[in-house]
């Protein structure tokens, strides 16, 4: 098993500035830990709570400075799309074309993941049991695209509230594809703050430490310098400064996993 | 308070002898018990369980027979939109635009189908509550369209399992558009059955009944002359042959409910 | 099938005036509308959310309350017990001993009140799916006593609330005992004060229409003329001076679904 | 922070062989690894799925063997209460008492248990948010008796179904007690095969792994050196032969977590 990797980035691509400035310190960081790092950001945030929600750069935008990014940094660089075109032009440039929660059943979104041959990250949906991912994989799968990663990032449990079921990574694992855990994403209250969505960084690195020691093959961490200033997803954000420290203790519960073997 | 209304029609669009047949039959019942009807039919089913599930006759096949049961038969025709080109497309012929349940958050979908000026109905997804509706209306009616209904469909309760919360009835009334209760999808086990969604019909008169006494301005039905052989949704699709008994139970109790104001 | 029947009373026992006040009261009501009654109170609420909840008069000042009411007013009346020694102290006065939804399956328990001849109440555990409460009715009858009957009061969704499966009410009347509806516990929010259970008494009629358009032989509603100010349940129950005009509208959807045959 | 301690035995007191074989053989793994052990047994199943269900040997039977075990092999004792009564008495010999789920909202149980002076063990309910436990602890310490350990044992998720909520461990350790994490009951599916309920003992390493990663102070391990056959609760309990390299993995993340701080 190899060791853990991480995806990580502010929620959404803000400017070029910010982007090279988190995208460096996050490489140094990945560096001094000697794991791998895979840069996310997003250009367009298309389900926003409300309408007043900002949206993000746009793909047109987007796509230079992940270029550059990926040129500059040596980051392989994470985005998500929408609709099929988004697919195409995205995969030109990026890395990992990631398929949000709410859309992992649209079929012709998968279908056009996958005829990038790029690697598709598939969110689970907040409605799906583990299980029901297989038939989900299996539409990238028999498009002819084998690169698939599933990303376990909490499900419904009452109202405006996610629970984590570890459970689902080994029911993910055993479909096949390696298993992120989305550790910022599964601590949100959907819509749990009115106009847009609340959540709890402070339970962050319990799940995340509890994917670790379960086995993961990566886990996926939003961060921004000042979360509480970010244009979306401020409450479960981690912030830049708390990340090699967290980090440091995720790897290892990971050493102690992946020498166990997973469960 | 007005009367009831149906909708209803087949999960999806087979051939035009097959709609023609279903609308003919179910405008015969509607004209019977003196209600609205409003025909529902899918031309494409995006988000099958899996790959292989059929999907229906493409928006192409599907427009000139709405059009023609709109004409003939002089009902109003609702069907489901996937993306923001299908909204303008179907827009010009069809009367109600209906967003599923999984793309409810969607901002450029919603926005689109604001656009065309029909009536937008937003099904809720499983994983909101129903007080996140808010949030998700305005995305209509600020883009300058007022005519939204909004419609319960079951939220997410554990694995598989959908739940019929009732009060998420008169929590979406309060929102201000006219909510419709779906009968047959709060049925529906999500996944349940390996390769597709299950589904218990038994139950449709249970939940519908319920949600007709605490008072909805519509019940959403779809109904096959044999839905063990219909091509998606059939577990939980009613037979025709029984819909004009329910039907008649289901407006006795709206008739006491609407007496009564809604609870 | 029989009219709807009414078990109402106020959470708990206050004193002997009050309780002939509001068995008075209701008995007025039920004979204006020509439904049965019987006068719920509880001795003892033996599992209030905090230490210092008040728990209610006690089962040997509440016994000869009890006495007098059934005597002087005519009415059956129902309380619930806690542990075997009370089955047997109580099963000499009332009519109808309630298990706790918390204890319904307390072997021991229903064995003792079942021994009593008495007819049971089982209430469904709040964790308790509706179909396993077959094996907790057999508890009951393989002890000698088919006298049972079971009532749905919500089960668990999320923290701190509760929903109401209303596919819950056919599933238990196939067990075989005539099925009981809480209307006033079913919109209990866990736990959701901090020292004391919450509560949201708008959606009591909500809920109850909704069961009585299912189909049940009964419906409980706690009552009190002044819930606010009441030591237990006061966010949930509904205030005397509404009941006539609740129960007139749900004898009206009663009357439809009885002569519709429960769905 | 103190290592993790080992509370274990089978899920019921079957002979006075089978009690010391079971404590013989824990106590050799446990010395093995240098971990505290504490034996498990229960007199009695007082909430079994049906009225069919072995209920254990009783308290009289119990008491002198877990009386010898705790003197000959030199082994504290934890077992379950379920009344009043019981608690003055096992409190004689057991060093922990138990507060199954179902009760943890009993008062006078509680109460009876605190007064006891020995340590308490309540089981957080499946109904319950971790932070109500608060109330549910401070009936105990207001009792009198400041030595309580809170247990997670999974919170209900739909039908037939618990989840392993992990952010329950942090919330519970804020209210000041040790926290044990109950990893074979965690994986019951309750009522989940009819007359009995089900589990998947696959997934107790699983749950076991990400509750010590996030930091505990004991796991809860029900053990059987042939579970398939055991009178209640083979689906979940492990094998004897596979509790030492289970435990040997929990340890090492065990030493990861105290060194990092709880999460």
């Amino acid at each position: 098993d190899l060791p853990l990797t991480l995806i990580a980035g502010p929620c959404q691509l803000e400017t070029r500035q910010h982007a090279f400035d988190m995208a460096g310190a996050l490489k140094e960081i990945a560096t001094r830990l000697g794991i791998g790092l895979v840069y996310k950001s997003s250009f367009d945030k298309a389900n926003r709570t409300s309408l007043g929600g900002k949206r993000g750069a746009g793909l047109d935008a987007a796509l230079p400075i992940f270029a550059d990014i990926k040129k500059d940094l040596g980051l392989p660089i994470l985005t998500d799309v929408h609709t099929e075109e988004q697919c195409a032009l995205a995969g030109e440039v990026v890395d990992i074309l990631q398929i949000p929660a709410f859309l992992c059943r649209q079929t012709d979104l998968l279908v056009a993941a996958a005829r990038t041959g790029k690697v598709v990250n598939i969110k689970k949906g907040q409605f799906l049991a583990p299980w029901d991912m297989k038939n989900v994989v299996a539409k990238v799968t028999e498009s002819g695209n084998a690169n698939v990663l599933t990303t376990e990032r909490g499900v419904s449990f009452g109202y405006n509230t996610l629970v984590s079921d570890m459970r689902a990574l080994p029911v993910l694992r055993q479909i096949g594809a390696p298993v992120v855990f989305d550790a910022t994403h599964s601590v949100q209250q959907p819509g749990g703050q009115g106009g847009s969505s609340g959540g709890d960084r402070r339970y962050v690195e319990t799940l995340a430490r509890a994917a670790v020691a379960v086995g993961v093959s990566a886990v996926f961490i939003e961060t921004h310098q000042d979360p509480d200033h970010a244009p979306s997803d401020g409450p479960n954000m981690v912030r830049l400064g708390d990340m090699e420290a967290l980090l440091t203790r995720l790897t290892a519960f990971d050493r102690v996993a992946k020498q166990a073997s997973p469960s």
